[in-house]
């Protein structure tokens, strides 16, 4: 067994929108504005929030995250998809088909979206040659040990491979808030059996 | 290393109330109505519910959990605290000194609560006979695995022993989320080292 220190990241919920939706949501020929940069490269906050609804309550101020896409995605904790009612599918982010649909609402207009709602599976980012420094694969399943009161090892956290990546280990609020890393994030321990 | 198969229970956020705050909130002489018993004997929901007021936000309907206690204390996730902008701290049920505050809102007044409100330690409840079987003490920290595509150990799971206590893990609604029985409860399997 191997263990290497790696960086633990919390994605709040957020929506990736196609072009098509944004002008629908936000007006013709509409460019997202940078609010500010994210982690992985090229990928930015923007100043633009949209109002998410199901079909027992609304969440508003749901941050986008840029750049475009060629496909809407929304991805919401569990926690979100029972207040709103939206019985979303854990997936992995670009695995929509046949997730759950949820109206959105922007400043200019409304989409009812019929698929594109998930919950996002747990993931490590990371770049071909730490990923072959590794040992690992794209799609290999690792473990996590994150310490603390509230520690915990999450099992199945799928390894993503891309040339920009860099390390780091993407959870969602409820994983964050189970481990106790909620507040200031934190280091993990990337396990390989 | 032994392992067991154990039932796991998600706790959704609620509170326990003094009789005196009772009396605060609901009036005079108040007796709690059963709406359902809970797993551990002599525990119910009742029919009340109260409002519970942060600095950030409130959150209406939280279920009071009888019988009465000698101090009121409220238990919410992580995911709560940050929605209501509360600092509760993690704690085992019952150790409340130094805790959060809050205000709380009944039908009849309302509480200004100086201290109370936690984030409940995940714990195993297990009678003395169990607990003997299995070679653990009141405090011991268990491990417990929950299988499935979000697969976890939670670490730190702090056993209580009482004569009453039917065996089963407690774990709040953000760690049932990030493993993934949010929505059917399951089983887990202890783990003794």
């Amino acid at each position: 067994m191997k263990t290497e220190k790696v960086k633990v990241e919390i994605s709040a919920r957020h929506l990736h929108l196609s072009q098509t939706d944004l002008e629908k949501l936000f007006g013709a020929g509409y460019v997202l504005k940078k609010l500010k940069d994210l982690s992985q490269e090229g990928e930015f906050a923007a100043e633009e929030t949209v109002t998410l609804v199901g079909p027992k309550r609304k969440l508003e101020n749901l941050r986008v995250v840029g750049p475009v896409r060629p496909a809407t995605q929304i991805e919401i904790a569990y926690t979100d998809a029972f207040f709103l009612g939206i019985d979303a599918p854990l997936r992995l982010s670009g695995n929509i088909a046949g997730s759950a649909g949820a109206k959105i609402i922007g400043p200019v207009g409304e989409i009812d979206l019929a698929e594109g709602v998930i919950v996002a599976k747990r993931h490590l980012h990371i770049n071909q040659k730490e990923a072959d420094e590794l040992g690992i694969k794209n799609d290999n399943l690792a473990k996590v040990k994150v310490d603390g009161e509230r520690g915990l090892i999450f099992d199945n956290v799928v390894v993503r491979i891309k040339p920009t990546f860099h390390t780091s280990v993407h959870i969602d609020t409820d994983e964050a808030n189970a481990c106790g890393c909620g507040k200031v994030c934190s280091f993990g321990e990337l396990i390989l059996e």
